[in-house]
């Protein structure tokens, strides 16, 4: 605490990322990054940006990165719209997704009442979910409201219908893992509608088995799907993130970020994530390896009797406390540690209703051997 | 305008940066981008963290960025603290000065009552200064008052000094140039502190001939110094700056981070950042180099009857308009045309008080001896 630290500064409870070590090796399935490495083309072409000469064998200078990056993120923005078949006037791009997310609540979110929870203001999104949605919350002072899961951890979207603020729903959520199909969800975008209100759906993880809802937001006008290179594009180090929605949403989150900073991707980001977006096939193929390694651990730690919410994403919310068939149970807390202790990283969060849960992120083939092998030996202890 | 902004996005006026053109080709001296390319570490020490092999010649491949950067900088921030002969934990780092910039009238200004000017809490700028300082107060919702600069565009210190929410001062100040001298900046700042107020200074152009207060910032725990690599480090393509304070400031600075973005430095970034604080010795060849071409600019200019305001920065402010001995006078927005149509590029601010004023980043020999012979050509018709 600090004299000079304003109300927000005092009261805010900042987001806490997953740890990412850098003494001890460990097997990292805590944060979801993808095990498999980013497109070549990614490297290639921030090579080529770090260049300024036409010769391939010259070393790299640099001397581009005396100018300014290109303020409106062009030839990103173009490619994310090719990729997607929408325009590039309906992307918005951010220094990752979580900045993106962080303009958008503080572009289409009411601010003022942070402590009433009940006002017909209020946003909406579920008990369990991505922990930044409150963060950001309290950043903008914007009252929320947070509507349980069901004892499944499952959405039911018809409890969002009701006076309120806007809603916000990651799918499949985080950290269960849980996909919704995209019919209740345009139900749902309709009926905010009526009044006026918008619907953001966080897609960080759509790529690893959900259905995306870009196909209808011409159709939704207060439709706005986000999007990170972090996981399915395995670009986590590059920090890239965007949004793609009606051209009046997306030129509200470009009023917002031109009041914070003008240029939140540099050049050689710009340069890396628009020869990610631009190679699909690559990752069609590094994320069908992602899901096929999911299902045989689904498979896997069911017969050991865990209980594994079912999930398209590109990690598993797993428990061997009570509500498991593991014998005798292990709490979150206890397998979090056990495995910790056996070089294997994987996240818990010590909270209402998930605290007998951990959250594994899918690792390659062989990590996830070893994690699977570590759960067996854990449980017949 | 949307029906889906709210009044926060409705209201503002975002910042308008200088434009990048990406058609035609300038001498581009209106975003004061350094002439001289980064120091060549910076794209080997890039280039090492995009290669996950030891072998220097295989290609880069791009491994690294699929794991999460470290979130605290670790390396970059030692870099700087070795740089400035203070502590890590004394330095925030940031995704461009801008963005460090929002942080902190997010994290030390209070919020609330932006159209209260003559609020006792309402914070202090001058009224000729960077344009973004009254974009950020509009964003945060922070009321603040503009303290006129002289006739000649000096600051007063003594006119900040009054009840209010804090003080924001860039030294050299922008557009102008004019630098203050430590003693009543600090002397200013010991008055805040009676009051737990803080003092933002602005360092974005220190390196070009005025003196930092960093070396003050243990003295003066309400000392906020915030720096870029954009001017002096001829890093603006790479999104890079920082700030210098006390441990608490600092702390405040990261709260209100982790609530938007865990992450605002991408690995590349950090890894490049880090090479360019520590190579002191050839950025102090550099921005000598700027230095001399700005002095000679200031002769040949002053000699051709332009009024020129003092600079200690990376830039001139100049009119050939009423203040000048340019006969016929020419009006800023007749200048900045004139310079434009021979493919020189400089920065109007359509606004009061510098109407007649163009702003000239200093740009390498060859550019500048072509932005002069133009001026000459230009007054002679």
């Amino acid at each position: 605490m600090s004299d000079y630290w304003n109300k927000r500064t005092a009261a805010i409870s900042p987001y806490v990322p997953g740890e990412q070590p850098r003494d001890r090796k460990f097997i990292k399935l805590n944060t979801n990054e993808n095990p498999y490495p980013p497109s070549p083309k990614v490297a290639a072409a921030i090579q080529q940006a770090l260049s300024s000469r036409k010769d391939a064998n010259a070393p790299p200078d640099g001397e581009l990165l005396r100018l300014y990056p290109d303020p409106v993120c062009t030839e990103f923005r173009e490619a994310v719209a090719s990729a997607y078949g929408v325009k590039p006037a309906q992307v918005f791009p951010g220094n990752g997704s979580d900045e993106v997310l962080a303009f958008a609540f503080g572009a289409f979110f009411e601010s003022g009442g942070l402590a009433n929870e009940n006002a017909d203001s209020a946003i909406l999104f579920p008990d369990i979910t991505y922990s930044f949605y409150p963060v950001y919350a309290q950043l903008w002072d914007i009252p929320y409201r947070a509507i349980p899961v069901t004892d499944g951890f499952a959405i039911n979207p018809d409890d969002y219908v009701a006076p309120c603020g806007g809603v916000i729903l990651a799918n499949p959520n985080a950290p269960t893992g849980r996909a919704l199909s995209p019919s209740p969800l345009l139900q749902l975008a309709r009926t905010l509608e009526q009044n006026r209100r918008i619907l953001i759906v966080d897609e960080a993880y759509t790529a690893f088995g959900a259905e995306s809802l870009v196909p209808y937001i011409t159709d939704h006008p207060n439709l706005l799907t986000v999007h990170t290179l972090s996981k399915s594009a395995s670009l986590a180090g590059l920090r890239l993130g965007f949004a793609i929605g009606s051209e009046e949403l997306i030129e509200g989150l470009f009023r917002v970020r031109d009041s914070f900073n003008s240029y939140t991707l540099d050049t050689l980001a710009i340069a890396g994530g628009t020869a990610a977006v631009l190679d699909k096939p690559y990752y069609k193929e590094v994320n069908q390896k992602v899901i096929a390694t999911r299902e045989r651990a689904v498979e896997s730690l069911t017969a050991m009797g865990f209980d594994v919410i079912p999930s398209k994403a590109n990690f598993l919310f797993i428990s061997g406390g009570i509500a498991s068939k593991v014998q005798p149970c292990i709490s979150g807390p206890a397998l979090f540690h056990t495995l910790r202790e056996r070089g294997i990283l994987v996240r818990h969060f010590n909270k209402p209703r998930i605290a007998d849960y951990v959250r594994v992120s899918i690792g390659n083939a062989e990590d996830m051997d070893v994690f699977l092998s570590a759960c067996k030996a854990i449980i017949k202890k």
